[in-house]
């Protein structure tokens, strides 16, 4: 094969509807933002990327892809020098704040991310491979995902109540994975926390386990308690979950906390690049990792964290934030060739109802995605759907997404509720 | 591209003229063994890796290869599994030494790697690219290597002295690195003591610094030295080294060393697998990892110990045994795709003196290797070089590398020089 170079690179802004999902920073708006990356060839080839829709970085990405025309679809090193060149130094403003800090390396291994899985799609199109086969081969035909289960209202405010309905208490939290766990048949099953008192949070986890005796269960309250307060939960839920999900702030804090805790602490908030994992370590600070590959710099470097949470013993699962159906086959692919995946991963996909960008969406069975088998990452785009959710973003007037001050416009005094309990 | 399945693969052993080459454990025999792995498919592609030669790896091998035809070349994930499967649980016997003990895990992945490699071609050459281009594509367009001098005889007992002379002191050290970098241009020296005592090897340091002033100098003794005489070379030796290899045995040993040492220290004894890591780290054994593609599991893994060495601060150089053309060209698309290579390889190649497997051996230039770019390795068999070279094999007697039991027929009272001085 000869260079098989990039002629075109169209980045485009979506905007899909999202439930009124309770966090740590506040609550979900009413559309989530992520951008779509389409790379063309000049064989009429075009690869897939998905990622973040904030107005910064999508400026970036927009550098990005100004930078790749000519570029062979092989030459990943080639990206990243690029990328580097054109975001390098760049620091993020990441408003969130759900996964863990922002910093330059962070910000570029972002913005790097959607190209290189787009590459990635086209390379296994090229060669009639899965995106898998690219990444090692697959170690597993299905990918097992997790229930994500969060508290939140019956809908936006003015809005008519959406199909999932209230969920406020732990009746409501069950009601919830009855209903995720019949349309999706997850194995396993994660709490957002971080939203009320921890025992109120507890007393879910309690009511999830008398409901389901024999599924694993997490919760992640995106460090919302203190040291002292983790450890007391911690104890309190012995034998309730088969890993804590970053309930404190800090390396040292997580580490304090782990000294303590009988079940696993897991995080994609303390651990979010790759220099996080040498004190994180030393400090016996995490026993999983949640991997994402939207800012751990793509597939195959999420692959190489995946290689160091083996090597020292360290689980590995996978996070997730709103996404659409792309995000959700390169998660598959590489969820396949990890042999060390050790748990199910975490989705959003059952809180977009369905609404796509991707005329072909992967389909769960038993809890699991099967793994596409044909060439790349085994989806294409509904051009139709990608207009529409283009007409979303320009009409929702969201540009960034921000959890607290949508929550601060119903209730004036919120604040995160960071280390609050 | 349908599946491209593996249809037959043949394990030629070949030998070939080796100097008497000094080292900790004696003198390397007049015959180098190694094993040339060819890989067919039913297009009539052949892919090509390179390995030891010794009977019980051979044995190895030739029982993976026998689970290989109906492979597809991509699903190196399923020749993880049938690899673990014919010879998981082995206990290798690496009567030489030279690469840290052995255990299972590691006897494992010296089976996987020479067919990885092929298999890597295979690929490549399938689909037109380079295999660097596999493995995350080239950050370099030449890979240096270091020249590799070792105190010798100036010809095996009772043969005709070999092209390189005799070098038993500083004087013959220098005049050998004269030679070597004039034939290959290297702009880094490693020298292999750990065969007189120390201070007699220093001299040799010094005398190379003296000849070659700007040149980085290093030098492994292969653990021959204790604790306290490895700490005295290190201050004795204080700005004329890159780094100390090796010095001496085991993590603890290379710890205490690295306390007072002013250099870094390297190695490939210590650390030769992934579970070798985390105690060398936490430790601070070792400042600098030589992967090694033959036993720490083919390119893709040490792609992977790459990433944890720039995780952890860490150098990255390469080790090298007696090879021939095909694992240089394996070690050069390594090298061109790995960014955290920071220091020059090792080599053998200039002790092959010209005899090859391929028909094409990639050419040193300036020290440094050009990465070849056209498809696979880019390296073929010299068929008739191939058969000369296994008629060695037959020929020799040779089976097992024992440079201990070759010294001994000349010296009858020699053991190794483990920790000896
Ligand atoms: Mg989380
Ligand atoms: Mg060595």
């Amino acid at each position: 094969m000869s260079a098989l170079e990039i002629t075109g690179v169209d980045i485009t802004p979506v905007a899909f509807p999202d439930p009124p999902l309770l966090n740590v920073a506040g609550v979900h708006q009413p559309w989530a933002l992520r951008s779509i990356i389409e790379i063309r060839t000049g064989d009429g080839l075009v690869g897939l990327g998905e990622s973040y829709g904030d107005a910064g970085h999508l400026d970036r990405l927009r550098q990005v892809a100004g930078e790749l025309p000519g570029l062979d679809v092989f030459d990943l090193a080639q990206l990243r020098r690029r990328v580097a060149r054109v975001v390098g130094g760049a620091a993020a403003a990441d408003r969130h704040g759900l996964t863990g800090g922002s910093s330059e390396r962070k910000t570029e291994l972002s913005a790097f991310s959607p190209f290189e899985v787009a590459m990635l799609d086209l390379q296994g199109q090229a060669i009639g491979r899965p995106v898998s086969d690219l990444l090692g081969g697959r170690v597993r035909d299905t990918v097992p995902f997790s229930a994500y289960l969060f508290y939140k209202w019956a809908a936006h405010p003015g809005a008519e109540p959406d199909e999932w309905g209230e969920a406020l208490d732990p009746e409501g939290i069950v009601e919830q994975a009855r209903r995720m766990i019949e349309l999706y048949g997850f194995g396993s099953v994660k709490l957002k926390g971080g939203v009320f008192p921890p025992e109120r949070e507890i007393a879910a986890i309690r009511a999830l386990r008398a409901a389901f005796p024999a599924l694993p269960l997490r919760i992640d309250p995106n460090t919302a308690w203190t040291v002292q307060t983790s450890v007391k939960v911690a104890e309190e839920t012995d034998g309730l979950l088969e890993y804590l999900e970053d309930p404190t702030p800090t390396i040292a804090g997580m580490a304090e906390v782990a000294k303590r805790a009988p079940m696993p602490l897991a995080t994609n908030m303390c651990v979010v690049e790759f220099a996080h994992l040498p004190s994180a370590i030393e400090q016996g600070a995490v026993g999983v990792v949640l991997a994402d590959h939207h800012y751990w710099g793509g597939l195959k470097m999420s692959a190489q964290l995946a290689a160091i949470c083996e090597t020292w013993g360290l689980g590995l699962s996978m996070h997730s934030n709103s996404h659409l159906g792309i995000s959700l086959a390169a998660m598959t692919h590489l969820g396949a060739a990890t042999p060390h995946l050790s748990y199910a991963a975490d989705t959003h996909t059952p809180w977009q109802n369905g609404v796509d960008v991707v005329a072909n969406p992967l389909v769960f069975t038993g809890g699991a995605v099967p793994v596409p088998t044909t060439p790349g990452l085994g989806v294409s785009l509904d051009r139709d759907a990608l207009a529409r959710l283009h007409e979303n973003y320009v009409r929702c007037g969201i540009r960034e997404r921000d959890d607290t001050g949508y929550m601060q416009r119903f209730q004036p005094g919120f604040t995160r509720n960071d280390a609050r309990w």
